[in-house]
């Protein structure tokens, strides 16, 4: 035991998590939320409350191959060894990927410049039993050659407030989508068709809803060029339906100086 | 409705299932089982009670891609219609993959003439949150390389005593083994090591005890040779210790006049 106390630090946090058993990730009361379990962890590895902040909140059933949570703490622990201790007080559906010593005011929202997601469905035939919680099941077999078309006409600089969820409360809804890959996928069962969509930044439920909006077409209920029509509108009626959580992956979060 | 009763059918069903909430393949009083979700569905579907049987019990938390069972009932439904009927009637854990009509007599664990299992490993490093149900996740790293060559070992027909299930009732420990593989596979966060073993039939726990074995060569505790001298002792306190449940799939079973 040092005689001087630890001065106090700014990490940056990396994990990875299975949303099915949470609320998500923001505390709440009388719920397990992914936020609580890392705070809880954090409190047991240091002895004082810690509270920590997201790139953004997952909702329920959303899960995250990278997400990012940014706190500060004193602790005289290196940063490796507060990352293998930590995975030793989270339950086995979340996992702490690496932490690393931030710089001071490093802030995981705030200073985050670039998120890729990524989204799966499986569709047609039967039911993948090991995809029923990583994944949204449709039993129409989708164009997914339709639905690439249309989401390379979401590429670039947009007004996404059609794809916002309704009632959110954001000053602009202009974002930059960068890449957006629309691909089937083998796998051992069934295959499935993987979005992913990196932007510098999302509205409330907008990955969720370019896919609701993307499964349209994938139907035949729309053609592709009716996605630019929707995004034209400025207005959440004329998208398609939301997404279901289940099938959305935060992939990671980048800030400056990221290779 | 017809007023002649239909015939009674033999059926092969063949179905994927995600072993975790199982108690396993078996009927038992208070449990959750997948034969008991599958006689439900059927007597769901033909107000008949009906006793299914499968090519091998899997144990709790085993999970299937390719699980094969029998059946005779009464069904006036066309082998197609009843795959979708069961679908509708079965957990979202569980899927039917097929149905169809099997010669008179057809029965899933005698006419077995050849299956594959695989085993999944995850080691070294932060444990993936996605394979805690779907791999034996182990913190050390181990050696491919050598558990590979030590699996060839074991190819061709051999007595496996040495790995059976201590107390099994079997009357012949010789099996075929026609296959194994041991390959690492990248996967999104962690890459894993998967093992596929192919015999014309399997000794109780004897792909979890195989996969035990190998993983005490990976560790490098044993060489690649010392698993002939467990082999040739038909003792299983020769053996590594039993693989946990949730790492083994049973991938397909082959009956006569299969493709």
């Amino acid at each position: 035991m040092s005689a001087v106390p630890p001065a106090h630090r700014t990490l940056r946090i990396t994990l990875a998590y299975d949303g099915t058993h949470y609320a998500g990730w923001q505390v709440q009361p009388e719920e397990a939320t992914i936020q609580s379990a890392l705070e809880q962890a954090l409190e047991q590895l240091t002895g004082q409350p810690i509270r920590v902040t997201a790139s953004g909140r997952t909702d329920a059933g959303v899960h995250a191959l990278g997400q990012v949570a940014s706190c500060t703490l004193a602790s005289p622990m290196s940063a490796d060894t507060l990352c293998r201790a930590l995975n030793a007080c989270t339950p086995p559906d979340i996992s702490i990927r690496s932490v690393s010593d931030a710089g001071p005011g490093f802030h995981a929202i705030r200073d985050a410049i670039q998120k890729r997601y990524r989204y799966v469905i499986q569709d047609g035939g039967f039911r993948d039993p090991f995809l029923r919680n990583y994944a949204w099941q449709t039993p129409a077999r989708l164009d997914e050659q339709a639905m690439a078309t249309a989401a390379r006409l979401l590429l670039g600089t947009h007004d996404f407030a059609s794809f916002q969820a309704s009632g959110s409360p954001r000053v602009s809804t202009t974002r930059t989508i960068t890449e957006i890959v629309v691909e089937r996928r083998a796998g051992d069962l069934r295959d499935r068709i993987e979005i992913e969509v990196t932007a510098d930044g999302f509205l409330y439920n907008m990955v969720r809803n370019i896919v609701g909006t993307l499964v349209e077409i994938g139907r035949g209920n729309e053609s592709p060029a009716w996605i630019s029509r929707v995004l034209s509108a400025r207005d959440r009626r004329m998208a398609g339906p939301t997404a279901p959580p289940q099938g959305l992956f935060l992939v990671w979060v980048r800030y400056p100086g990221d290779p």
